[in-house]
């Protein structure tokens, strides 16, 4: 049964949630993951609705992951790209939707490089417009952190009394900042961040997340690691870190990795720079639970469109 | 039921068209707006047919809403974009078309940047062969004169005994002169256009459209007011006019807006440049019928894929 | 019904095959002609299955005819575009796969400028994982080959005692590579190359292919007359022949073909350079089979499909 949470009709960011309505959307995605992963038959809950992918940023996995989603609910997919679009001839972000949404559409995945302009955007269209953030600049992408949770739970059994670490080039990513605050709402345990001074947010430290500027002293008993990609066309070419030397120092090696729990999961949003953030000897490990996030992806994306998208009456 | 003008195969301008049949057309696309909006099921009537989005322009807004008609007629669609294909690669425009048509498919939507593209493309594949302009050059843009109309007829209740007003960059719109075009052979009334010189169409005058040089005498008692977006991308770089300039001269504001008919409508191809073409006080004004005529689009390319595309019979 | 080699899991070339299972692939692809010219209602042989376009060449014409012979088929299409992809970020091909696999997905249709990345990701998946090689560098392009053997049976009636002549850029060309391994395993009979020095492909000699430097003597007798495409994107620039001087030498006319077969027929793998591969006199012919070609590389493309796609347990 698609979850009901009243009023979840704009997933913007974890804010949008409480832990309650976090853990039903859960809870749907672990039901659905056989028709997610194609071996169950399509579903036919959004039959005759339409469900656009509004994407202003490159964006494959995320971009396939939303239009599985969709048509494994039973869906149209209309897909819109920035590059070929009339947003090249002068257009506002504002109209481009007024104009998809004068042909009949139902709901929308939003990706966009700005900070706020997916949430300005579902400000001016109203909350009964059914919008998800697909990833906005370096502040949200709300549907990563469901994923990255389902995948925890799925693998450590629980969501609480965990010591978890995010690595790496935290102040560019959308992903770390979801993440943590999904993680601090559940309870999930002790939150740690461990990045070079030029890519630490220390806005996080007041949100009672534990800040490292070293790896190896933060990797000490944790259960949970997750390396970030180095969003390197987010920074100026002059600060893009060498990727050999990010790698000395805060590559994911099984010797670093040994310092954790024995059990400890690897968690990796993608696309992986391997050698750079991460060592393929510890992406192809038991540990890594990299390719489970990616198809959880589609089950929380189902989870998530199944519930804001209205039905309209059919005739 | 679908509008069967014998001989209704290729809409490559409103020339294609009579009176009557141009009516059935705005007949038909009103029955469809339940189904083109999404609001009622979709159709089966094309179902088994395969339609191409033939564009060697970028458009957005037309390829997604030729692309929704297709599918809520049942049929499936082919996306061709010129930009990523074998006619980068030396191949004639005419063999592009044998090409895919060789795969199996049974209409034709062509977007072409040259004046005499479609219609020499329809006239070499033969007039049994379903082709519809999406635009070509500064020509034609059947589909869109007709979806106005049918926005005209919607908030005017009736298509005679009008002032029509067209403002702008004329020289280069297609969509100006296939609006004119049906409109003076539908019998709309008085129809106008005002434009700087740089950017007027002389030769309309012998179509029996008044020409004015300054925007405001041409409004007086207009009832159907039409900006038009300035085509930049037709214009060599010296003689785009500049946006301030051109909004002090020509932009439709709400003080100009007075002097036509208080019951008068504002319209606007899309995309808009707002402060420029039109203030955003009248785009989003009570008059202005900007997203009916997005919405009026999916009927019309309905009604018109309906129209054209042949029942092959089914084994 | 479907073609069951057992084993036949991955075409990466024509040595995936013998006589006998290329041939039930011809079988099939006949019998499949009408659903893949859509002028039969679509099978739901992969119903619920969905295929991947992972293509890292642009090809509009191999894109869409494996599109095409997805849906008719009833499988759901992925397109996946490399060029706005996270392979851009830095992920690796193999990355690539894995990601969208963890997706749900059943069957792979790859194109790749690396003459032996498509083997590579083969052989790093597993051969229970669908493959099917859209065209890979200057190697191996097998369902065009098949496509095209399909066709000489269907205008010769046979597939031996055949003089069969491949004419031009032989050196960058995967069609001429797949399409002699496949005419010598079927023994389609005398098989000749004729090319300039430049891009000639001396290794062929070795399979008992027979090479010339004119196209005059290589001409003369042939039943089946192969033009190929001018590769230049694959050429120094410095490389590439004036178009009109190799038309002078290697152009296909009219009154070169009658140094051939009185019945012998044209074929080339298309897009044409007309007037440099190939005199419009000569394409447009009867003697012409080159949209045949392509009509025939849907069907082929749907029982390739069919073949290779594991049907999933539905719940």
């Amino acid at each position: 049964m698609a979850v009901t949470a009243p009023g979840l009709r704009q997933l913007l960011d974890i804010d949008d949630l409480d832990a309650g309505s976090a853990l039903a959307l859960l809870d749907r995605a672990e039901a659905l993951r056989e028709v997610a992963a194609g071996r169950a038959p399509a579903l036919a809950t959004l039959a005759g609705r339409t469900v656009v992918n509004l994407f202003f940023e490159n964006s494959t996995r995320t971009r396939i992951s939303f239009g599985l989603a969709a048509r494994r609910l039973g869906a149209e997919v209309v897909e819109f790209h920035a590059h070929t679009s009339s947003t090249s001839k002068g257009e506002t972000l504002l109209d481009t939707w007024r104009t998809i949404d004068a042909m009949g559409c139902d709901a929308w995945v939003v990706r966009h490089g700005g900070d706020e302009s997916v949430a300005q955007l579902a400000a001016a269209v109203g909350p009964e417009v059914a919008i998800v953030n697909a990833g906005s600049g370096t502040r949200a992408h709300p549907t990563q952190a469901l994923l990255d949770a389902l995948t925890i739970r799925q693998r450590k059994g629980r969501l609480h009394d965990l010591k978890v670490l995010v690595i790496g080039d935290v102040r560019h990513s959308r992903v770390a900042r979801s993440n943590l605050k999904l993680m601090a709402m559940l309870g999930m345990g002790e939150l740690r961040v461990a990045a070079p001074p030029a890519l630490q947010a220390p806005e996080l430290a007041t949100d009672g997340v534990a800040l490292f500027d070293r790896l190896e002293p933060a990797l000490a008993g944790c259960d949970v690691v997750m390396a970030l990609r180095l969003q390197t066309e987010r920074m100026a070419s002059a600060s893009i870190p060498d990727g050999a030397a990010f790698f000395r120092d805060w590559g994911l090696t099984p010797a670093r990795m040994a310092l954790a729990e024995p059990d400890a999961i690897v968690m990796h949003p993608g696309p992986m720079n391997r050698e750079v953030e991460i060592a393929s000897a510890v992406a192809d490990s038991p540990a890594a639970v990299i390719w489970d996030q990616v198809g959880n992806g589609v089950a929380m994306r189902m989870a998530v469109l199944e519930a804001i998208t209205p039905r309209r009456p059919q005739a």
